[in-house]
Order: C-alpha cells, then sequence, then structure tokens
C-alpha cells in the first residue's frame, strides 16, 4: 500500500500553481545533491513532493529559497531524543533525594532573588515547613532595567548553599551567562536556564555537558515544539536530566503579564518524555492567581510547581491576604498537597 | 489628604513632555465643555491631568484627539453593572431546573451542530445518562468556510426541542443573526452568543431585551475587560443573566487551535459576580487535552464547562481513544463530578 | 512522474506514530463515504495520506476526528473565485466615476462618524479640496462601551447623500446590522463590513446579494488567509466587487492601538486578484503615524488608503500639529497624490 | 497650577476599590523608606497615588506587592539615555567612512552566513557593486534546530575581513556568546545582537563596553520601549553608537514568518535619537516581499536596510524570479537608491 518506499516522508514541499517541470526537477536534483530524496506527486492544480531521508540532512536544505516552492509542510517533529517516541515511559528525575516525574509531583518555592542571609534563611525555613520539595532563589537577575537590582552573584550563591545546608532542600538557581557556569554548577542543585534565554544556544550547549539537571523555562514567544527543540539542544549534549517548565506567552491580554498557558502541560506529555511544570507567578504577576492557577496545573498533569514566597515584613497589615507570604504560602501549598494526593500522586 | 475633592479620577490624561499652558489650558476647556473635570499636576518632566466626572460622559470625550496629549491611562474599570463592586455576592442563574454559579457547576454537552434527529437524540440520551445538565447543539453554523455545511436552521431547534422534552436537559443553543432571535428564543433556554459575535453590539442589545439567560463567549482577539464590557452591553439593556465562557484566544502558538486561557477564570471572579464556564472542546481542538483541561478549569474555579461530544459509528475502532465519543464523554463526565465534589460543589 | 493520478492533493492527513493498520483503513473508507479520495505513504516512522476530490466535498469532513489521525496540512488554499489562479489580472472596482485597483489608487477620507450635517458637509468639502476620491462616515457606530455614541442612524445617512451631491465624491460607510440593509444600499455608494463584522457569515451573505462595492476589513486577529475566506463568501453570492482592507492585527505591542501589517500588502495582491487598501487611522490611533504609513503603504503596493480626518474648531491651536485637522490632511494627501504618481499610478 | 511640587509623577498607583486608609498609609511609608514620595488622591471609587523620586529608586520598588494595590500604571518612560527628550537631533553613526541616520540611509547586504571564502567574497563583490554601503555574514549562527548549520565561527570572521580590504564595505556580524566578544570586536565594524539575545542582559553590558557600533534587533516579542530598554543596557555602558532594528514580531499570522511592524519605525523616531533600521528578510521569510518591504520601510522613515543576498548557482534557472539572487538585489538595490533620493536622503 505504500507509495513511497523506503523511508518516512519528512517534509512535504508544495509548489506553487503553475509550477514547471523544470523546477520541479530543479527541486528533485537539490535534494538528491543534499542526500535526500524526493518523491512527486502531480495533480490537476498543485504538485506537491514528499521529502525522505535523514533528519539531520534535511533540517539543512534550504528547500523555500528554490525556485517555484509555494511552501514548506513539516511531517515529523524535528526533534527526537526528548520525544515521547524515543522514550515511552516518563523521564523521572532525582534531585538531592525528591523526586520529580511520573507519580512525583516537586513543589520548588522560594523568593524570586536572594537578597540577604536573613531573607533567604528565613524563607527556606518556611518554605521546608509547607512542605516545599525545592528552594529556588536568584543569584543573577536579568532585569528589563538597566537600573534595577542585578541580584548579588556567588555572595547569593553561597547563601542558597547554606539554606541547603540547614534544611536539606535541594537549591534552584538560575544561569545567565556561560562565564557563570562554573561558580553556579558548582552551588546549584538544578540549573535553571530563563524563559529570555531558551533560544541562546550556547548556554544551552554547554548546560548539556554538566552533570546536573536543568529547569528549562519556555520562552514567551516560544512554541511548545521550539521548546522541546531547545531541550533536544541540552540532550543532545549529553545531559537528559531537563525539566521543562511554563510560565506564559505573551499576548494580547493585559490583565496578567503573561498568559498562562496550560494545554501546553498534556500536550508535553503526549509529545515528550521529559516533566514539564508550572509557574503561576512569573506567568500572571498576580498573587492572588498563585493557588487557583497551582491547583489547575495539578489537575492538567503538571509534574511540579515553581512558585515565588518570600518572609513578609508587612504581616502585621496583611488581613486583607493580597500577598504570598510566609503564611499564605504554607496554605497554598497544604491545598495543593491535597489536590497531588487526589490525583493518586505525591510531592517529592 | 486628597488633593482631588468631589469625585473619582476616572481617568488620567499623560501630556507629551515640552507640552505648552496653552495645550493643558485647551484640554481642561474642552473637558469642561463636555461636563467633565481636569485637575492638573505639573512636575519637572511631565504634566498629568486627572479627569473626574461621570462615567458615561467621559467614555465620549476624545482626548486621544487633544493637541499634547501623549497618552490616556484608565483608572476605573469601563464596566460598572456586570462588576464584583456593583454586586459583591455570585450571580446564580437557574435555567429549566438545573443552576449555574455558586456552588452550582454546569455541564453543558452535546454535539457541535444538530446533523439530524437520530444524531441528537441518541447524543441527547448519552448526555443525560451521563450527568450533563445541560444540552447544547447548534442550529445556525458560523463555518469559516461558505463551502462548508451551514446548519439545519429551525428544523435543528425543533430537534432541540424535542430532545428537552425527552431528556429534562435545558437547551443552549447559538443565535447568529438578530433575524433569527424569535425563533431562537422560542426554542432555546439559553441563548449562545459566539465568540465571532461577542462584539456584535446589535446582537448584544437585541438579547438584552429577551427574557433568555444568554452565554456569551469570549472572542479570540478579546480581553477580559472587552468581554466584560459586551456582557454589559446585555446587562444593560435589562437582562442580566448572562453566564461568560472562555473559549481560548488566538496567539502564535499552534500546538492547539486557540489558547486556552484559564487565568481567565479567577480574573473574572474577581471583577464580575457573573458565572464563568470554560469550552475545552473549542479552545484546543484536540479531544484528549479535553479531560485533563476540564479538570483544570474545575480547579481554577469556573463555574461550568461546555464540552462536545456525538454519537460514535467508529466505537469499535476506539480501543486507543483518541475521540471523545459518547462512552469517552461518559467517564470524562465522571471525573468531572467527583473533582466538582472535592471542591465542595455540585453539578446543576 | 505523478503518483497520484486524477486529481490534485488537497489535504495532506498525518497519521500518528504508531497507527495501525485498521485505524488507516477506517480513514479511507470514511473519505470515500464522504466522496474523497485518499492515498496512502507509509513510511518507516509516519504514515500519510494525501486527500484527494472536489474543495466543497473535502471541506466538509471532519477528519481531524478520526481515530489515528495526528495533523492535517491543509495544501491548497481554501478559496477559489478571490484567488489570483481564479483571476489573473487585477480587478479594477469602479465606484461613481471613480477607479480602485490596478493603476488607480483611492484615497478614501472622512470623519469617523457623521455627528452633524455642518460637521460632515465641512469635512466632505475640505476632503474633495484635498484631493480625496470617496467620502467615509459612520452613521452606525460599533462602540466598545454601550455608554459611547451610538451613531445618528438613517439621518447620518441622508447627511452622506447630500455631501456626495454637493462634492461628488462617492460615499462609503458601515453596515453592522443586517437589519439595516435596505437603508445602507440606498444611500452608499460602498458598503463597509467592519473588522468585528468580518466573519459575521450571514451580514458577509447579505452584501454579497446586494449590487453595490463591498469594503470589507481585515479582523482584528484573522489571518490573511481568513479575509480572503470571508470575502469568498460574498463573491460567492454573486458579488464580486469586493475591496480588501488591512486595518491592524491585534499584538502584544501597546505603542499602537494595534499592529498595522503591511505585509499583507503584498501578500494579498500574490493571492488575489481584489484590490486591497490601508487604514492607518484605525490601525494606529496614532494621528502623527498617519503620513509616514500611509506613505508606506503606497510603497508596498496598496490600492487606496482609508484615513480619518475631520474640520478642527481648536486649528489656531494646532501649531504643534498633533491632531489629523483638515490643513493637515490636504498637507498629507498632496505627499500621498505625489508617492502615488512616483510610482506609476494615479489617486482616483 | 501644580498640585504636586517638586518632582514629576513617574508612576500612578491605582488602589483596589475598598481600599483602607492603613493599607494607603502603609504604601506611602514604604515609597519613603525606599527614597520617593507619594500624593494621594482620594476619589468616591478609587484611590490613586502618584509617585514622585528618582527614576533609578522607583524602578526598585516592588509596588506591585504592596496590600490594596491594584495597579501599576508607568508615566514616564523608563529610558533616559535614548530618549528624544535626552537627546534631541538625529544620532548619526559612522562606520568605515559610511554613515547612519539623519539624512544617511545604510543599505546593509549580505548573505545569512559566510558558507566559504568563494561564496561570500562572490556576494561581497556583488553588494558593492549594486551599491550596498554595508555587508553583512554570519559567522555564528543561532538555529532553532541543533541538527542544523551552526557557523564557521573565527575562520568566518577572517574572511569577512578579506572581504572588507577586498571591497571597502565595513562589515556587520552576529555575536552570541561573550566568550566570543574579543574575536568578533577584533574583526566586525559592527557588532549584531541577535533578536533572542535582545535581552540577555550580560551580552548587552558587554557590547557596552566595546568601541564598536552596536546593531540591535528587536526580539520576537519584545515592544518597541522593551527595544529601547535594551538599548540604554548599551548605552548606559558608555556606548552609544546603537543602530535599532525592526525585523517582525511574533503573532498569529502565518502567513509570513513573523508579521513586520513598519509603525515601529516613525514610533521609535519620536521616542529616540539613534537609528533605527528596518530587516525585511528575516520578518517576512519571502524573497518576493523583500521590495515592496524595503520600499514601505524607506517610506516610513527608516534608516536603512538590511537585506539578505547569495550568489545563486541557479541563476539560469530563475526566470521566474523567486530567488533573491545577486542580479535580483541588484535591481532592487537600484529601486531603493530611487526613492532614498526622492525622499531627500542617500545612501550611505
Amino acid at each position: 500500500m505504500s507509495l513511497f518506499e523506503g523511508g518516512s516522508i519528512e517534509t512535504m514541499i508544495v509548489m506553487r500553481e503553475g509550477t514547471t517541470p523544470v523546477e520541479v526537477d530543479h527541486v528533485l536534483e537539490r535534494l538528491a545533491e543534499a542526500g535526500a530524496r524526493g518523491h512527486v506527486s502531480t495533480g490537476d492544480t498543485v504538485t506537491v513532493i514528499g521529502v525522505m531521508g535523514d533528519r539531520e540532512v534535511i533540517a539543512g536544505i534550504p528547500m523555500e529559497a528554490y525556485p517555484g516552492v509555494e511552501k514548506i509542510l513539516p511531517i515529523l517533529r524535528p526533534y527526537k531524543l526528548v520525544s515521547r517516541e524515543f522514550r515511552t515511559s516518563d523521564t523521572v528525575i532525582e534531585v538531592g533525594g525528591t523526586k520529580i516525574g511520573g507519580s512525583h509531583v516537586a513543589l520548588i518555592a522560594g523568593p524570586c532573588s536572594v537578597e540577604s542571609r536573613e531573607q533567604l534563611l528565613s524563607a527556606a525555613d518556611s518554605m521546608k515547613e509547607a512542605g516545599a520539595s525545592m528552594l529556588r532563589g536568584g543569584a543573577y537577575k536579568p532585569r528589563t532595567s538597566p537600573y534595577a537590582f542585578q541580584g548579588l552573584g556567588v555572595e547569593a550563591l553561597e547563601i542558597l548553599a547554606e539554606a541547603r545546608e540547614r534544611t536539606g532542600l535541594p537549591v534552584v538557581t538560575e544561569l545567565m551567562d556561560p562565564r557563570h557556569l562554573d561558580a553556579v554548577a558548582e552551588y546549584a542543585d538544578v540549573i535553571q536556564i530563563g524563559a529570555r534565554n531558551m533560544q541562546n544556544f550556547y548556554l544551552l550547549s554547554a548546560v548539556g555537558q554538566v552533570e546536573k539537571p536543568v529547569l528549562l523555562k519556555r520562552g514567551l514567544s516560544a512554541t511548545v515544539d521550539e521548546l522541546l527543540m531547545a531541550a533536544e539542544y541540552i540532550v543532545k549534549e549529553g545531559n537528559n536530566r531537563v525539566i521543562l517548565c511554563e510560565r506564559g506567552i505573551r499576548t494580547f491580554e493585559t490583565a496578567t503579564r503573561n498568559t498562562l498557558d496550560l494545554s501546553a502541560v498534556p500536550i508535553i506529555k503526549q509529545r515528550s518524555h521529559l516533566p514539564v511544570i508550572v509557574d503561576p507567578s512569573h506567568a500572571t504577576g498576580k498573587v492572588d492567581l498563585i493557588e487557583p492557577l497551582s491547583l489547575a496545573a495539578i489537575a492538567a498533569g503538571a509534574d511540579g510547581l515553581m512558585i515565588e514566597a518570600h518572609p513578609a515584613p508587612e504581616a502585621a497589615l496583611c488581613d486583607g491576604g493580597q500577598s504570598l507570604n510566609l503564611r499564605e504560602f504554607a496554605c497554598t501549598a497544604k491545598r495543593i498537597a491535597e489536590l497531588v494526593q487526589w490525583f493518586g500522586k505525591t510531592v517529592g
């Protein structure tokens, strides 16, 4: 029944209406030169060419540039190692005694950035007590404004390490520059790649060569497939412990900072074996959305959550409950743990 | 401590740097002519004018057009009757013996369109048995292609009415044209306004004058506040039984047909007293995302779900479970009902 | 050389990896039942099915719903009558002695809405004098807020007719509701369908049956192909005098009200024979962008412009030139006409 | 007339309806602690607080987190050094004998990446002959797929330098990793920062310390103001020779690879003194859109263009003219130069 023998169609080339045989032949010759094969189907209106051959070869052929080509329709997904087809069972990643993936849900929490030893240790104690399974805190901070606080750097890394020793919680922190890789890899249990660096390919390659799990955040304008391609960069270098993170995409809606795309969770779990978590804090920018969207993420099948919480000096004032202080985080964490259990999973 | 006496600032006008006193005076005169007031604050760099007065008056002033105006920053939300401030408690809407809002979760299900009497009655029986609280089915179909099936019209409305008598389920169907209003209002229990008509203001006014609840779907490129403004159109005409529906917005992501914006659910519940439901079928276009996103919607606080299901002739083939046939709907509905109960609510 | 005899491939069905022969056969059977044909290509990894047959038949087949189907890739564009393939030469539309399309560039100008007889007649005289080729003015206004001015209705139509008699300029005005069709068609020379109604399919069908040219604006979240599909609705009913209008799409950028998509102009001219104009006023919401973007639209190949201008009572104040009053419009119109001439075309 | 003495309002804080005096006082205390001042305006419905003080101080205050705060409305733009207010006249940048900005339009052209010495020198000769004012060519290539060609690195830089000596054209090439900075700065005349690195803040700081002009491309999901903020990062480090580049943003439209936002050109020129160019090649991904959109960019006021062109081995085949080969580039370049002249400017 197969018309195209000897290989899968990777890509379909649709020729413009009115294309000439010489253009079609030219495409076939260029494909052959590049090491791929094309099979032509000529109809009344349109001619299509199915392209077969090695995925890596085909990825490098500039088919759009050939005369007569109207559009290119990719058939196969462009990643391999991270795909569900490559590995059917869920990848479970172990980090410092806790697990993520399969039936293990990670609850990663902590302040946006490490501001001081007191602030972080206080936060760490509370996170631990509230049931978090990992501690987050930024040492290097990407800031839209050059006039804003840029992070404490190595000092912050040392404070994070102290918090880990004190609480036993593994530490997640962001790497922004390859020149900081050694320092971050020395202190962190999980290296975070932020949304703005999701397609910083040299950085991806660099963390692919380190023996630490990587938490890779989806870019603001990245599709799910581009996120998986970015993960492929890391895995291709030998590091297959990659945790994906949905944290909102940029849309026209301004009621939230970004638009949290929870459909990405079941989509990623269909297409990939890697664990995927959700960051409702950065996605929405609104503390009173954290609990409902954390529960929604769990219900959608997420393997974890990343939540911002910090010691609140204005605790006494906070009866109205506008800010996710440590006490509020404890409430939310309890509710999350209950729902996780209802779904037959466990935190950590 | 108030600098601006006698009214709230509805809007801030930010003048361009280098604006002249004559431009500022001109703005103040035009505001006064229109029946509003402006209070000026001149700083080193920038002059801002707070605008006070009646909301309806201010909405009609073309402030952007005045010389020297840089931008307009609205302070108050532009809707009133649908706002949470106008009515603190949740609106609960009763439809044919079932309820939506507060602790009542609606499960609205059925085929996309009424194709035949047999198809719809079979679907209706299954929906009823699976625990749905309302039946949906299209009589008039908005189709992107003029060459696609456009719906059975009045014949479909009659079939829906028969299904209601048979099952007791109230019927939801879409109104697309004011010329069909009488027919739709005669047969339907809930009149649906589709996403493409969310800003069809004459249609909104028309259903505002009918004594039937209205299910108003969010437009593909509408913000939450625009959805609430569209609801205000209906309520302003006297019909305060409006159910809002999140069904995905248009973004760059192509893995799903649209991007389901579940953050809209808690945002709407903060800003409005109206019930809000979620349609995962139209949002994603993918049957295997319906269950996880239905559960996520419930966890985010939705007051209901709208799900497409239809009798499946290929049931025997369906071991892989790719298509949401009637049996699959029954499974999903059961899971939804369990989670609804976990949250202390009831279906219907 | 053709593997697929007897027809063009309209659509490619890509099956999921691991699809079974029984699923593939099922798809083929359903296609056959519906009156189409499928040709299977089975590879190492993936199976694809090319679908051939009548375009209208294929448009109605719910292929996404079949078990085992991963995705649907359309090959042919879904419109026919409006396509460049259907008619190779540019459509030139004559309206009341002026032309649009080919080497004729329309300059449509006037106030957003008809506010009074004096306002409109004053504007009309100035538009005429400045070299506009048509007059625009709204009689029915779509307003996001139910509290804003909704237009003068029939009274405005009568004023527009008076302006036409006085100046000789053909009149463009928007139709928002099928119940106003007779009135609008009686007075207007060109019936405008606004962006919010671009997919109001009953309205499209209605204006397709009227003997007046239609100016169809692109919806805020509509692709170019969806705009062309909407035009197909009108042309299919017999009215082939459709003018398309790019007026900005909704994106995350807030510096302009919408994002003017000037690439749409050459894209539409490749894909369709219909004339396409640009509305920089609604796209940007900023008067000082109108001139640069009008010139850019002409340079991109647009067949016309639609610009808002109105009599400015604050003329004396306007030295800074912030607002496009009648004098400013005259300057901009002159500059546009010079660039049109540079490109070897004429206004009107 | 000023109510707020001693400073401009930088930001407005809008409090939630029903906010309490204790919350308002708390905000004022926190602002005072941070070194800023707040002025309160309490109305019937809503309380707003105008925030005054040093821009850098205010940028660091987490106002969103304070109890009772509904939203933050920035009044002033968050950049200073790159703003039109900071420097009224156009910045003109001189690069190797050619100029960009003011009345000087740059025409930067060349292949996407340096593939070989022959390919690049051939392209360079043709660019020179066709009237280009600078040569582009990638040495390090950001590729979405890890399986695609990643660039020749230092070898490519050496080839570019040879092409410069041969043709006299200054060379533009992209920097992707701070570890390549020395090499790139040694060979390049202009250092390009790609769209994916627009918010790679460490990289921005690094090129801010180099004595070479920087060509900064707008990110796919970056607003105009974010682009200007990224430029501010560079200028703040001492390098004020920054050229901005519009290259399309990500939207739902798929007819072009990205959506070219030509409104950004006049907007940037209003807000900043820096030159801004347009890259129609990357924006659209379609060779036959390059000429119309290049002309449109010039008409919109762009200070330059960046166009991809390469030696075409299939020249003989190219009668249909689908691919921008060297001969086609020559035609387009001629047309661009003519339009530049019509606007009273010169290339280079």
